[in-house]
């Protein structure tokens, strides 16, 4: 739980998304920030900061970005990811010129196989499972041909995803809450460092998905822990956490609040976004909003942002949860 | 069709807007533009000026706002409708204070009643059907209790449609082509007003769904005329054109080209703002897209706006739409 006064990690990682900023800015969508339809009580506000309007379809593109344009680019990249990590580490590797290797398992869909190759992006297909693909992609790197990009694990990747709350103490005066999915920690470190460093004031509070919560579960150990992982809709936050993932200290000392989401609270918010906020996105989105409307009451007469954190879904899932 | 230079009609349309804006800017969303995600030939852009995040999700809060702030605030108002006019009218006279009583035939569906109450307006329930009950809030008006508020044959609701296109001018640094869907005409008036005084080069293109295109058959007739009107999943912008439109000749002199689009292409690009955009839009928002969608190798090298004028549909019909 956060001090009054942030640490000197925060500081950096706050002073470092700053930087991070100004190298991406001209290929990053500044997302809008848009008022929940909800009906709320007076003084009330509900915000949406919409990365499911990044370029990619996701905030990961931040973290790529910032990453990518922090390497020589004749450095060769490797990543083990089929996901919003992979796709945005694709189309950063396009613009900056790095030659990008994705490890896939034997297994990948067609689809996205096709999608990350479609970007000139090198793949090896290896192992029975995502697992044993990320195990590789790590061993080639520990051989020295490849610079690892970890989806999260990384000081200019949370910088990346961190340029989310400069943007949010420019579009809103002032914010009470905000709400963000944990997954490895990532994108709460980064949004929380920036605000625990400017408006130290805003509570951050992190939703964890109750059917996987490897990062909100080593928090309260006080150390990495390896946990049971359910399938959840919010797959995009699903899976453990590095043994030294960096995130661990950030997230434990900018995160005020945890809140524990089930899948019918994911699929309840989802469809509020579909039918009341007009908006189709994934999860990992649906579950932040989750983590809100859980105690609504207690966000009275204040100022909440929820972040969306992307939109890739799969679209017959997500249908059958809006339609049901 | 456009010659080189707008007439006075025009100009004094674009100013009007100029002026709106300074009345209602702090009461309307500047609506973002948000890049399409659909894949393009290179240098084709195609943007979409989200008015379904505007307040009341439709584009009628800014005719309704220019309207009402340019009426004494002890006019007795009236109007007839129970859909995006008629909400967007009850939101802004609450926000004016003007007392408004809005006409609806006895068989409105009761969530429209009931939403139209919730702002505080008065309900008078007339006729059978809604050419009835607009017949009735005419005449109220014409006894000179009221002053009747047209959804679109008005200079000020024109204008305050046209504050769009100003915001368009501040957003895009270059404009080739704006898609707007047609139904009495305020909106593609007020856009291609302003759009033609400022940047006269920009194509105005008008989408007419072709189960009820009264205003295109108008304009190709150069009088108003009668047309079939047939059900369309474009309802908001179905129904015919007043004899005395001011839209008609605004509208013929901004408009560069009128395509036509049925409902099969309508359903089409609903689900493109859906599975692709992951956007919720109402069928005239579709039928603008629709619009770039028929001819889009035309616009192959340029800069085009597809205006998505709002979001109030009806949940199962838009789900049938995107679902089949």
């Amino acid at each position: 739980m956060p001090s009054s006064k942030p640490s000197c990690s925060v500081l950096a990682s706050a002073a470092r998304s700053v930087v991070a900023r100004r190298r991406i800015s001209d290929r990053i969508v500044d997302t809008p920030v848009l008022k929940s339809c909800l009906e709320l009580p007076d003084g009330t506000e509900l915000h949406f900061k919409t990365e499911n309007f990044q370029t990619t379809g996701s905030f990961k593109f931040r973290g790529a970005m910032a990453k990518l344009t922090s390497l020589p680019p004749e450095q060769p990249l490797i990543t083990a990811s089929s996901g919003n990590h992979g796709i945005a580490c694709s189309l950063a590797a396009r613009i900056t010129g790095h030659k990008l290797t994705v490890v896939l398992p034997e297994n990948v869909a067609r689809a996205k196989l096709a999608k990350v190759e479609s970007f000139g992006t090198e793949v090896i297909l290896h192992g029975a499972e995502s697992g044993l693909a990320e195990t590789h992609a790590r061993s080639l790197a520990a051989s020295g041909e490849y610079a690892y990009v970890s989806p999260y694990n990384d000081a200019e990747v949370i910088a990346g995803q961190g340029t989310i709350g400069l943007e949010l103490l420019e579009q809103l005066p002032h914010i009470d809450n905000v709400f963000v999915a944990m997954g490895g920690g990532g994108l709460i470190s980064g949004i929380g460092s920036v605000l625990k460093a400017h408006q130290p004031g805003c509570r951050i509070i992190g939703v964890s998905a109750s059917n996987s919560a490897a990062l909100a579960a080593s928090i309260k150990a006080g150390r990495v822990v390896e946990t049971q992982h359910l399938d959840t809709l919010a797959d995009g936050v699903a899976g453990g956490v590095d043994e030294d993932a960096i995130t661990l200290a950030l997230a434990t000392e900018v995160i005020d609040r945890v809140v524990h989401c089930s899948e019918e609270e994911i699929v309840s918010a989802l469809r509020t976004l579909a039918w009341t906020e007009k908006q189709l996105v994934e999860g990992a989105a649906g579950l932040a909003l989750a983590g809100y409307l859980a105690d609504q009451k207690q966000y009275a007469g204040q100022t909440s942002v929820v972040v969306l954190c992307g939109a890739n879904f799969d679209d017959a899932k997500l249908l059958q949860a809006i339609a049901g």
